[in-house]
């Protein structure tokens, strides 16, 4: 029997007009219909953040033949909420596909990053969902070998579906760091951001800060996303929405909850 | 040994001016020195974004006397790296509080909420941290209830401390529904929004969306966050920023992940 067809939710968190998110629908068109809702501006670093003290709007753009496509002035998972509950009247994409984001977002930064919220949004709604980052910022970043591992992820999963719960973290290596050694499942690493503010003065002389930040990993382990990147390898980290430390649960049952 | 004094962060995401964190700060007082920042805004449903487009503010304003108080133009989670990095210069307090927030934040509402995006910063930074929500939207709703929670959850942390991975998620039945029963150590419930948005037209007749929606839990365990609060008790949730699946590795890892 012939499989049906399936539809293909595309977002990212960089606009719909990054590059990044192009490579990412041509990838998708051969594989279904396709239906991208992006952000109309870069929406980096918006975490799981929705709007709801202000209106959305969606404006149909011209992105790739083929594809059907949006901006949309919210967040990313503002986007992925707009997709099912408006344009589909509800229906769930067969898979949802957010990025190819321009950067990193292993370890910690699964938080921060609104192209990793848009596919734990996915995921809460029951759809197989994948974020794809490139480790490279700059937005003429060289996007062949990261083809590749989009197929190859992107099959896997439409092939053996996907548990209810999480969704996939996939981090590819920057072209410059040399050829693709493969792919690993990893766990995420532990790491910070150790910040910095640079303090500035305006033309008032009232003071303003940038934050700065530089990324360290205290983990040594060999099955991190952290560690499969510096190695040559893409990470596939399964990434939950069920932030529960079940482990320190009986510990809390010590403690007297007493309302004095 | 005469213990040295706390030094406290209070956060919150409703903004420095609302009800609940002048509650929260009234609280930490008697406890130690109190260090407040939080946004001059309601950031509610920001969940962890951060600022990195744009410049930061800090400004000194008069909350209640004996705190210091500031209001910032970013995030919750701007906030926390603020009073870190710039106004504690590294130094990290002992205590982070966050709230109380206007309304609830069980099940996956930690993943929208600004206010625990505070308390997870938090326990990234290693401190021992807590996120207070009242599940009463009101602004003037009655916290009297809501002070012997904050004192009972607050003296156990500082007490017996935390250990590094998490903060603690804690929802108070409004006082409306009757007297509390006790506290209960929770997991965070299995739900979903279904989601909707309303449609109208601009002046110009352009279309704008409102999103509106309604919180569904499916899941019947006694042992949620959930129904904690549903049953007059208030629920405390261990939160982690570790959101690898760690139960998914062995399964992926029977996948091919052939790059072609």
């Amino acid at each position: 029997m012939a499989k049906k067809s399936p539809l293909i939710l595309v977002t990212n968190d960089d606009g719909v007009f990054s590059p990044g998110i192009r490579t990412l629908v041509e990838e998708m068109l051969p594989l279904g219909t396709v239906l991208v809702v992006a952000p109309d501006k870069p929406q980096s670093a918006m975490g799981h953040a929705i709007t709801i003290h202000n209106f959305l709007r969606l404006a149909p753009v011209d992105l790739v033949p083929g594809a059907e496509a949006y901006s949309c002035n919210g967040t990313p998972v503002d986007c992925v909420k707009l997709a099912i509950y408006k344009l589909l009247d509800g229906a769930k994409p067969d898979l949802l596909v957010s990025g190819v984001n321009h950067g990193a977002n292993i370890s910690i930064n699964v938080l921060y990053s609104g192209t990793m919220s848009a596919a734990v949004e996915g995921a809460m709604e029951g759809i197989p969902s994948i974020g794809f980052s490139l480790m490279d910022h700059s937005i003429e970043a060289d996007m062949e070998h990261v083809r590749p591992v989009i197929r190859s992820v992107t099959a896997n999963v439409l092939d053996h579906g996907m548990e209810f719960g999480y969704c996939l973290n996939v981090n590819i290596p920057r072209k410059e760091h040399g050829p693709l050694i493969g792919m690993r499942v990893c766990r995420q690493a532990r790491a910070n951001w150790e910040d910095e503010f640079e303090t500035r003065k305006d033309p008032t002389g009232k003071e303003y800060h940038w934050m700065k930040g530089e990324f360290r990993s205290d983990d040594h382990g060999q099955d991190t996303d952290v560690w499969a990147v510096q190695n040559g390898y893409v990470s596939i980290v399964p990434t939950q929405f069920d932030m529960t430390a079940h482990h320190a649960i009986a510990t809390l049952n010590t403690w007297d909850h007493v309302l004095g």
